[in-house]
């Protein structure tokens, strides 16, 4: 099934937007909504609000569909899930569970999947600023790949691996510098980044150089990064010709030869009604062709493809559960504030997000008004859903805010000592409590007098 | 002593821009920069980077410059400051010490504040949507007063009261709706917030209605607020007329006299060189004039006058150390990156927010040229100073940024699960450490498995 098949629990019923929402998400005749076989606004009411409830179901279903729509289109691939997209013990044990690497971007994520059993050698290093600690732990515990983004990083990287007599696994971080004036997201995305190695400027081949020279360095490959929230796969290809042309060039120039390559993620997904994302069948059919071409092109040497999604992973499998409270009318729209905000979803006032909401004891009820839900935290930009087609909300009722599980738990504060969400992942019928919800004396803890 | 006094440490030392430091802040003949008596670049070795530090004479002389200009020209007033700006045990006791009392917005900041011994009857409970038990618990804790936000929740206050036999003490927030042509950031702060009960719309004057008529409310004073990181007084003098109409409306309608009153806070700092704040003088000269002409004019009863101060009180008594890592030349711009940036200060990646930054251990060196100081996040936005006049960092050098107190441990997240910073407060040559560093087994605490 893909993103965007239409499914309706039963004829005559409204639609539940279902490519917004997790595989497993069911209107009841009574029109309730569940996920994993439970009632969602049940759930809410135990674990208490804001809640987040992850679909195990989902999570594993995009894992696979990631996996097998690169293993089935090139010989050799890897899926690295984006770590930072969201991260917790319980996912990556599913990450494991599921043949999935990591894509970790500082020593804290690293540790975490660690705790998780996760292998190190299975990670892989991101980031524009590693501290001097978080690079030697990180050697120290074995990780795969350290992906090294500056001359100066890789200096540092070579000098590590003196220190420890070892030969370090690298991949160089590239910044295609493709913007072009069609493609505004590229631009978006890395014209005057603050990421990688230039090509034009000629850090990336100087790069190569010096690892080709360096009995410390092993260059064994190249990543670079297309975008975020990327709708059309456009960008990833035109970042494996970019990727590919590299490698030839830096064999031809240094005699390394590269053996793996990674566009990096950024599949987009939607959260709007009229939104829709790529498949991953589609996203691996033009990556995978894109590198094909250019390898017969270039007679590249057979590469290992590893691909980072996150968001595209995870955002759909979480929904974000909060109770309703005082509403408002206003001259120009209705409010409805919610006991959440941008403590726990700082998109919207990070970036303008948008995102669709409902009443999920009520999915049946057609919707009477437009309202805008509004956060609890003391700030006018907390507006967490610009609008939403609802049924009049009532106080203590509950509201469902789909596609909540990349980028919110992940980046979420403790803003006005709000304590952060609980989690709860579902499965088969049964919840589990995957991180219990932050208390005053855990927001105290690290306080001294 | 006012804000835009210059004052420099011996003659023909390049100015070092006072108005962005703490008032301890000095410059050796070597060019170190101390506040409080230590040496800054010692502080962030010792107790690593990210680092923020607090000079404990900045803050009490903001606290007390508050509370004399307003003492000195009101009879009756208080300084409440306004918690979410940044909050800890360390500060509610100094806040305590200085005879302020408290602006809190959750049950979290009532808590921690009474934690530190902060009594609750001198904290006042704000918010549009206070959860049921947080309402409770701030009713049972035997806050001051609790500041309704809307018609739902005056009903929900009553149904409390009426359950405790107990008059709760409220005051009423006040969505002033004065937005004009000519006040823009009046205009962002309110035309359209989610906040307070409206004039135009008649929700304010019937809450008043309401609670005259419940046994269980107690309407003891009317607060709005004018905006946020305001440079003049107009919009508080505004704010003071609007509401001191309202209090004789409500008198001539419903027979309550008002007797508190408060405009809220709202007062800008500085942030870069050529940015001047108001001072607290100026500020509570404005104020307290516009209060006695609309009591005059209106013959009101003698009011309590409470403002909420926040960013005005520790914004500049905060500095952000961070160590520098690799730097790139880009076509445009030189990249400085250092290991926080938009976990620690959220402020740039929400709000545009721009800062000032120096090498702490050359401060004599003259800039040779301008930098982008990036963070270490995964995320293009993560720009911490768009541009930075530096002498050129190296590796390895502490770089401060000032004006660092307010919004940013607030809203800190541990977003790619980078640990938060850890606090040191400053004073006479000592350092104390107020809140440690987050680490990794913090991180994975409330994670079950």
């Amino acid at each position: 099934m893909t993103d965007a098949t239409a499914r309706y629990v039963y004829p005559g019923e409204p639609p539940l937007h279902e490519h917004l929402w997790p595989d497993t998400a069911r209107v009841s005749p009574e029109g309730r909504l569940s996920i994993g076989g439970l009632d969602v606004a049940a759930l809410a009411r135990e674990y208490g609000t804001p809640l987040y409830v992850y679909d195990e179901e989902t999570l594993r279903g995009r894992m696979r569909a990631f996996r097998s729509a690169f293993a089935a289109r090139w010989p050799e691939s890897a899926v690295a899930y984006a770590g930072k997209a969201y991260l917790s013990l319980a996912l990556c044990r599913l990450l494991w569970e599921e043949g999935l690497e990591l894509d970790a971007v500082s020593a804290g994520e690293l540790g975490l999947a660690q705790r998780a059993g996760f292998p190190a050698e299975r990670i892989h290093l991101h980031g524009n600023m590693k501290p001097d600690n978080e690079l030697d732990g990180a050697l120290e515990a074995g990780v795969g790949r350290i992906v090294v983004d500056s001359l100066d990083e890789l200096a540092r990287v070579a000098a590590l691996g003196e220190a420890r007599q070892r030969r370090i696994a690298i991949w160089l971080r590239i910044n295609p510098d493709i913007a072009t004036e069609t493609h505004v997201s590229i631009q978006t995305g890395h014209a005057g980044s603050k990421f990688g190695l230039t090509i034009t400027g000629g850090a990336a081949l100087e790069a190569a150089r010096r690892a080709a020279a360096s009995p410390w360095l092993n260059l064994a490959g190249l990543h670079a990064h297309a975008g975020s929230q990327l709708f059309d796969a456009t960008p990833a290809t035109r970042v494996i010709e970019t990727l590919a042309t590299l490698a030839a060039t830096i064999h031809e120039q240094t005699g390394s030869t590269i053996r793996e390559l990674s566009p990096g993620g950024g599949l987009g997904v939607a959260y709007l009604p009229d939104e829709r994302a790529l498949a991953p069948e589609v996203y691996a059919g033009a990556v995978c062709g894109a590198l094909r071409t250019a390898s017969e092109r270039l007679r590249l040497e057979p590469m290992r493809l590893t691909v980072e999604p996150g968001r595209a992973i995870v955002a759909r499998a979480g929904v974000a559960l909060y109770t309703v409270g005082p509403r408002k009318a206003r001259p120009n729209a209705i409010t409805l504030a919610v006991d959440g905000g941008m403590g726990d979803n700082p998109r919207p006032a990070l970036y303008g997000a948008r995102y669709h909401a409902a009443l999920p004891e009520r999915m049946n009820a057609p919707a009477t008004e437009s309202v805008q839900v509004v956060g609890r935290y003391c700030e006018s930009g907390d507006v967490l859903v610009q609008s939403a087609s609802l049924p009049q909300a009532k106080p203590g009722e509950i509201l469902a805010v789909p596609v909540s599980g990349a980028y919110h738990l992940a980046m979420a504060s403790a803003y006005n000592l709000v304590p952060r969400p609980a989690v709860v992942f579902l499965r088969d019928g049964r919840a589990r409590l995957v991180r219990r919800r932050e208390t005053l004396d855990d927001l105290i803890r690290l306080e001294l007098t």
